[in-house]
């Protein structure tokens, strides 16, 4: 079959999560581990230069490199020791990530060996021996209980007043309370101080993360994913919003919906983990604005209608119950802060994971979904915006575009002709946003693709574009369009092809992208080749390839190796907020401080946008 | 008709309330007053010395009497203003009682003429014209209105962000913000300050009364009562606790009866006043301890066990949502402090409402029930004590013992024979706990019972005993029985008649109240010539006739005219609550610094209760 790859990718397990992933022969150790959503230090760029990336092989580790013996004993290079940023993958590989090698988490768990790390739950447990009541100690329950507190100012919840007296005696008065913010969530039976969990979610459009962490030693005990539930009522943010605001029930629609596929992730976790949700008492949640919304019920309907006001920025605690969430039913839920209509609490816990907020360094974080979210700035300033890069990216409009799930082609080269891998290894169906950037990079690099986006006929293609490229090139209905693969290998019956339209689409998509970031630079007074890190986040982020990236003047002009993936940081800081109270206040602080620049205000957008929408010369 | 009063009872009216109430010819007004739950000042007791009772007559004022002429002006006599103490109602009388006048209100009520009182609610109201949001203001709606309030460290309820978009838009950003202890309950478009009600409850084991309150003015609006309507569960306390703690829906079956009975109560406050009730924003309540408790869903089933100690003592404050309280959805419930197991916040209340702990006056607050709950003390030091009187005064274990119904002799007197009135003017069908009080006191001044309790058979009877009475007194089954009513006037078919047994229960009653005051005395170190008051609460205190009560040795042994009836004291404390956060810290104050006496701890207790069922001799 001309086209497919001849090498099949290979799987790499990650250790200590089990988590595999399945990567083609040569991908850099470090962006696999990436893709697997684990991110590893790399304060040099992936340079090989600072060696913190260390990861042990433990299944065929290959030879070590010059970086690695630089930095590596002789002992750790004989247990397989490697810099996972100048490891190439071949085979398949076990990889064991050791907590000081990994980019976020390192600073707030717990390491195997127990050394000690700040951990500041919302939620805490505090074990009490009181003494039994008797006719000369006639204390009510609530103020033994107070007594043994001996803090000032706590106040028992209803709930925990009803458990109580229960509790108090079939304990014989040893007791287990637990606390929160001033507040004794509830009682139980004896010492429970050993159970104490905790929920971190990052809620998206499309996907809904969830992680079970034990907030006694900061370990993640479960992760799941699904699909958004909201889905059937719209692809996008803004077909939600029309719901919502349109349909009597909308709302409460939606609302339902979202809970309910919370309520899944924990029922999932605590089933991976071996326990019920009775023990779980807080849950943190991150996500885009109209999401967080959602979720709380409250209306998004003027997210989406000029000066794109959002009713909610600061962060909200908020009673499980009150929400319909199933974990303790005294248990609190935590929404991180938004930022702007169109930048939610899901950008502020990048930003919190990324700790850009506290570097001297300037740093460009990029979120790219249907809007891409941006902030640039360091310990001294940040601005973030919104850009609405549509959903080119995510497969809509784009005439074989399609979602990154099975029948994908999710990356794609061209050596003598294209070659390609799809998602579960199945006939080809569409092209995933990855391989639309990967095809138009590749055509650009081949002389295929002109500067301005035009898909050049057969007869104009330089010299350099090679034969069998030529040979996909054909007039199709409206102009020019490229074949990607034969009608004989396509399961969508006819041939699939890139159409000039779909080139359009996504110089819209990339525009929109580098305009918000050339802005936001001018703004902040950073030239490009100042900026220390592009960050990439999210999924999507993830699964770019760098040069590919770059060569379409998707991302400012900076050196490859200053690009970094920073996973699901997202996520991340909503685990980060789960485990620290410490750090719910500092994604306050940045959602405080965090100027937002309304790319619509601006008279120099359209104008930016024009000139972002070309591609790079050469 | 023997034995029936040949004088009809008369009708007083008070106004501005326009309650009415019938009483006796020759009922003094203050007493009257009492009854209809209007309690006057009266600091010189009622002896006509101090002038401060002062009320109109608009309808039937009596000639002035000496104390009258001694307090009022001419022009004052000629409207009809008398010393309510010295004036004895004769016919159908119109009264009008000023603000000042008023025990307890004058401290917290606006009068009609709008003198500014404190009134310190904890549900406030600010309204405010905010700039609207443009592309150049994009702050969340959050932002916006946190910015309007200018108040550090609000925050809004999850209730309130949720109606906030929609108030905002509707009422062009002028807006009205609901706010309580630090938190934005609501925000309701437009200017609504005028509107700002709550509720303040007295439950009672057996009567629930709600007062609507106009929290702008601090005017009352609305009373109503009904029945408890937990009755068909258990008619006393220790029923209640029984069914709560064995059946297993038991606590959560009385929960929802009592909110039910709030539920209609508001419904009906609301009726008269002629609105609904979204703009009630906080109810309060008062209650044993055991009523607190079923009201909150917390069990109550430690309260009846050695060593009697209850689950929850401090007040607490309650999203009214959460109990299932219809008023606004985002209202708060407060349930004033308890005392201990047995003095409930009902105590509580009535000491604050009497203001005895402020007072260098030493006072003993006395509510009798199917417990007597006593709080002796005054500015320095407080202590309280309960005593199980048992049902007597309410009419259990009584041959022909009743509630205050229909149909029940409520007062009685010996003239030359019985004289007593009926409620609802029906013929009698039994006594209910005043006139109990009244026939044995009666009975002992006429020697028909001695001081030990004995009925004594007529030939026993000493001289001064009425012809007609001694006739009444005849062999029973069990020993000699005092015949009330005879067969031909009693719905109950046979004579209605009072046993040496109803006179031992009675004596059981009166001898716990009694022995448990003398113990508080004890403890407190004051002999009973030294109190300068004795405060008697509750809808059944304020029914006793003060010489009776005096006569059988129900009250420490002071003089009539500082015995005072302070009428539905709880009632009055709750509603103080609702008027001012201060009141509610007061409270609470008053909670914590009450030293609890436990009589069954006590080796003296035994002694002092035998003492106490005595009668005073002569």
């Amino acid at each position: 079959m001309s086209g497919a790859v001849s090498h099949d990718p290979v799987k790499v397990i990650f250790e200590p999560e089990g988590r595999s992933v399945l990567v083609l022969p040569g991908t850099p150790l470090i962006e696999a581990a990436g893709r697997a959503g684990i991110v590893l230090e790399a304060p040099c760029g992936g340079r090989g230069t600072c060696g913190k990336c260390k990861v042990e092989i433990t299944q065929n580790a290959p030879p070590p490199g010059e970086a690695d013996r630089r930095h590596l004993g002789r002992e750790e290079l004989r247990r397989g020791m490697r810099l996972a940023c100048q490891t190439r993958v071949q085979k398949e590989m076990c990889v064991h990530v050791p907590v000081a090698t990994r980019f976020f988490e390192h600073k707030i768990l717990t390491d195997g060996k127990g050394r000690s790390v700040p951990l500041h739950p919302t939620v805490t447990k505090r074990f009490m021996k009181l003494p039994p009541p008797g006719l000369e100690d006639q204390r009510s329950d609530e103020d033994r209980l107070l007594g043994g507190l001996k803090q000032k100012g706590v106040t028992p919840h209803l709930g925990a007043l009803r458990a109580l007296p229960a509790a108090l005696r079939q304990g014989d008065f040893e007791a287990t309370a637990v606390c929160a913010e001033g507040r004794v969530l509830t009682i139980e039976a004896g010492d429970t101080t050993r159970w104490n969990y905790g929920m971190a979610f990052d809620i998206g459009t499309t996907t809904v993360v969830g992680f079970l962490i034990d907030l006694t030693t900061g370990r993640e005990l479960a992760v799941a994913a699904r699909a958004n539930p909201q889905i059937p009522f719209g692809d996008d943010v803004v077909s939600r919003i029309r719901h919502a605001s349109t349909h009597p029930e909308g709302l409460a629609q939606l609302q339902e919906r979202i809970v309910q596929g919370l309520n899944e992730i924990i029922e999932d976790c605590c089933r991976q983990a071996g326990f019920g949700a009775t023990h779980i008492y807080e849950v943190t949640v991150a996500g885009n604005t109209t999401m967080s919304h959602l979720f709380l019920g409250i209306s998004p309907e003027f997210i989406a209608q000029a000066p794109y006001v959002c009713p909610l920025r600061r962060s909200i605690n908020v009673w499980a119950r009150d929400l319909g969430v199933r974990i303790h039913p005294h248990g609190l839920v935590h929404v991180l802060p938004n930022m702007a209509g169109f930048v939610g609490s899901d950008t502020t816990a990048v930003v919190l994971a990324s700790g850009m907020h506290q570097s001297p360094e300037r740093a460009l974080a990029i979120d790219i979904g249907t809007n891409g979210e941006l902030v640039v700035g360091n310990k001294d300033r940040l601005i973030s915006c919104s850009t609405a890069a549509g959903p080119a990216f995510e497969g809509a409009r784009i005439r074989f575009g399609m979602r990154a799930a099975d029948g994908a082609i999710d990356k794609l080269v061209i050596t003598y002709d294209v070659e390609y891998t799809v998602i579960g290894g199945t006939t080809p169906r569409g092209l995933c946003g990855t391989a639309l950037i990967d095809l138009v990079a590749e055509l650009l690099r081949v002389g295929a693709i002109d500067p301005t986006g035009r898909l050049l006929p057969p007869e104009e293609t330089p010299e350099r574009t090679p034969e069998a490229i030529r040979a996909r090139l054909r007039e199709g209905e409206r102009g020019t369009e490229f074949v990607i693969v034969q009608g004989t290998e396509a399961s969508a019956g006819g041939a699939m092809v890139l159409t000039q339209r779909d080139v359009r689409e996504m110089q819209l998509a990339k525009g929109a992208i580098a305009a918000g970031a050339a802005i936001l630079l001018k703004e902040f007074g950073v030239e490009p080749k100042d900026l220390g890190h592009i960050l990439l986040a999210g999924a999507f982020g993830n699964f770019i390839r760098r040069s590919m990236a770059r060569r379409i003047g998707l991302l400012p002009d900076v050196p490859t190796e200053r690009i970094l993936y920073i996973g699901n940081a997202a996520g991340a800081g909503a685990r980060m907020a789960l485990l620290s109270r410490k750090c719910k206040d500092e994604a306050n602080r940045i959602s405080d401080r965090t100027e937002y620049l309304e790319l619509a205000g601006r008279a120099d957008f359209q104008q930016e946008f024009t000139t972002a929408m070309m591609f790079p010369e050469g």
